[in-house]
């Protein structure tokens, strides 16, 4: 159920080198002492990509967010690669944005690029000192072995605590023309979006103007990554970029139109299913959560009683052990920033055993716990909301809240 | 360090019977199966009590919290008792209100006094059928056994997975004359006040009037409870309350002047030690955290601050671990919300074992983990966070987040 089908949208395999243009690597640069873990990531493109973003909204910002600002501007959206490093955020250190400029004219010299063109980006420990060397060593190696099945060494640079690798493709046709678009996110922990998410590199073929890119990222951004919560806390380094090198020949999308509705679909694609893999993977999950509210008076209402429902502890706690507790559903119901009234509010429980439903017109319902124990004992669980207010839906999604979330988190600078 | 001492205020033994013309009671009325708990507790003033209270701001309210809003609507704001019972919320119920209702009318006929000078309240499972009788067959037993030692039982009727009794009880002096203000309170989880925490009664025998006791209330309970945060969920059933029957003979504090800051000094007291009782007792904590924010524009900030970083499950986790993991407290820091420039920012670690900088003028400091371990081993662990931005300070409390309040919360239907 993870995976959802769309119309006219094939799932592919390739990730990040799905599109024409786009090659890809990945290796152990030293930052992480674990050899065989990759923790130094590319991905590059033959020709120029028109390239959108959105970044953390935490005041505290990763110093490769500063460089990759500036570089974009200077670029005027034109990149041609993406350096990623894990196990060091880069994050509140003295010289961090010196290192992420170095890093970035290393990428550039080695691939005849600009400086400008780079996206640097970083994920791991906060207020780590880092090197140079690292990058300065690696980097040629990393660059000769570029190609398109480098997608999965790319992938494995960005993995800290994830257990499953995070990368979806899709291909799609615009004025007759295949296109693809896919993409590599890392979880697992430190995630509550705020426009924008973990990191994440999405890129694509069709020919799309920055403005539209940006459009269309911005658009998205708010029904996928942001409607994820898995503890609540919101990263520094969180970035979403969206390379587009035009090699697919459509005419290029300037415009709002049904060739951009036919692209805004499939980067829906690639971003709910990444949200939903993000999700699924969550630190110390067990269980996969989907919050669906319906039929809300407007998209916010809907959006924020989800998020709620799917943030709060308790709720987490109940579905980790298959306890349908639907007060504790009412309660994040009740304090979320919702112009919702809650004596028309109906809840029911599903997954792929049924569904049940535990609460209607503003009281609990007396149900079956045998049936209800059946349905929380899968692990995808769905929380189906109905305001009975409105005619408009949103999900958000989120795993449940586990002992091995604390013994990671517990443990010592992960 | 949990006691704070301040000039002229001495803390007493007798918790809500503390304060003269106040006694108490609790038992077991058979809504808790396990016969050795108290489920019941009253709280009883042998004459008029000008009255305070605020309640939460979660949309979903328990039906106790709407029939006590109506009592001291209808009285003006005078009662004579509390009514409380655990193990079963009365929230979500379609005929709560009428159980509430009834319940009070109970106490009333057994006292002789009014059904609306009568506050209720409940808390434990939401969305449970309540029944009357239970309450029908043991009133008469709980009033003929009121008495000034009664506060124990009380308190314990309230306690759910609180493992440590709630009650502090402060003498001091207006006029000459001797005052008394004590409370009791429960915790432990569903913790993350909004105007209002958890089940908290206070009983005094000063004179104040209503007016100026829902003054001091209000501006209290904004750097006290609504300062802690043990989960993040805000409770359908909180509210505090504050009973004043001026047996003390001061004159009627009816104004703001000095004796209307000696009362609310010690209104304060009692607050902030029930505050940072409730905070070392949250669900699961094997440690206390107090998070102080100084140097502040304003109190906005600080206390935005100090919240978010008591309330991130990241930060929580690292204090249960023992790590000194400076970037997560930065990273909270930066998703406040609160008007700061991170780059002033300064952190320090303290515990009886020491103090340590780990963080200043924004960027991380390489410190001894030696030491740091050593003073997060420690059970009351303070994280002093200095903004270097203004003259505004506030402090937020909480605990950390362990195994215990995933087992707690995972097991069914707490």
């Amino acid at each position: 159920m993870l995976k959802e089908q769309f119309e006219g949208y094939k799932y592919i395999e390739g990730g990040v080198c799905a599109a024409q243009g786009f090659t890809a690597n990945g290796l152990n640069c030293g930052i992480n002492p674990i050899k065989e873990k990759n923790d130094l990531g590319i991905i590059y493109s033959e020709t120029a990509c028109n390239t959108a973003a959105v970044y953390t909204r935490n005041k505290v910002k990763g110093a490769p967010i500063i460089v990759t600002q500036k570089h974009l501007e200077k670029s005027e959206g034109i990149t041609r690669a993406v350096i990623v490093n894990s196990k060091n955020a880069n994050t509140c250190n003295p010289n961090g944005e010196q290192i992420a400029e170095q890093t970035s004219e290393l990428v550039a010299e080695e691939l005849g690029i600009k400086p400008e063109e780079v996206i640097v980006a970083s994920t791991g420990v906060i207020g780590m000192p880092i090197f140079i060397e690292p990058f300065k060593n690696h980097m040629s190696e990393l660059v000769s072995g570029l190609s398109k099945e480098g997608h999965t060494e790319a992938v494995n640079a960005i993995m800290t605590t994830d257990t499953v690798r995070k990368e979806v493709a899709v291909e799609f046709k615009i004025q007759g023309k295949i296109c693809h678009i896919g993409g590599m996110a890392k979880g697992s922990g430190m995630i509550h979006p705020d426009m924008a998410t973990t990191l994440n590199f999405i890129t694509t073929d069709a020919a799309v103007s920055t403005e539209m890119l940006q459009k269309a990222l911005s658009d998205i951004v708010k029904i996928t990554y942001n409607c994820l919560s898995i503890d609540g806390d919101t990263s520094t380094n969180d970035m979403v970029s969206v390379m587009a090198n035009g090699l697919a020949k459509n005419n290029l999308i300037e415009a709002e139109g049904s060739s951009y509705d036919i692209f805004k679909r499939a980067l829906y694609i690639v971003m709910l299913h990444m949200t939903k893999m993000l999700a699924a993977d969550g630190e110390g999950a067990s269980k996969f959560l989907e919050c669906k509210c319906m039929e809300a008076p407007n998209m916010e209402s809907a959006i924020a009683v989800a998020k709620s429902v799917i943030h709060s502890p308790l709720v987490k706690c109940a579905m980790f052990g298959g306890d349908a507790n639907c007060g504790r559903i009412l309660c994040a119901i009740g304090y979320a920033q919702a112009d919702i009234d809650v004596t028309k509010v109906c809840v029911s429980l599903a997954s792929d055993a049924g569904e049940i439903l535990v609460y209607k017109d503003g009281a609990a319902l007396q149900f079956s716990e045998e049936e209800a124990a059946k349905i929380l004992a899968q692990n995808e669980i769905y929380i189906n909301i109905n305001l009975n207010q409105g005619n408009v839906s949103a999900r958000a999604w989120g795993c449940d809240l586990t002992y091995d979330y604390v013994k990671i988190n517990g443990d010592y600078r992960s």
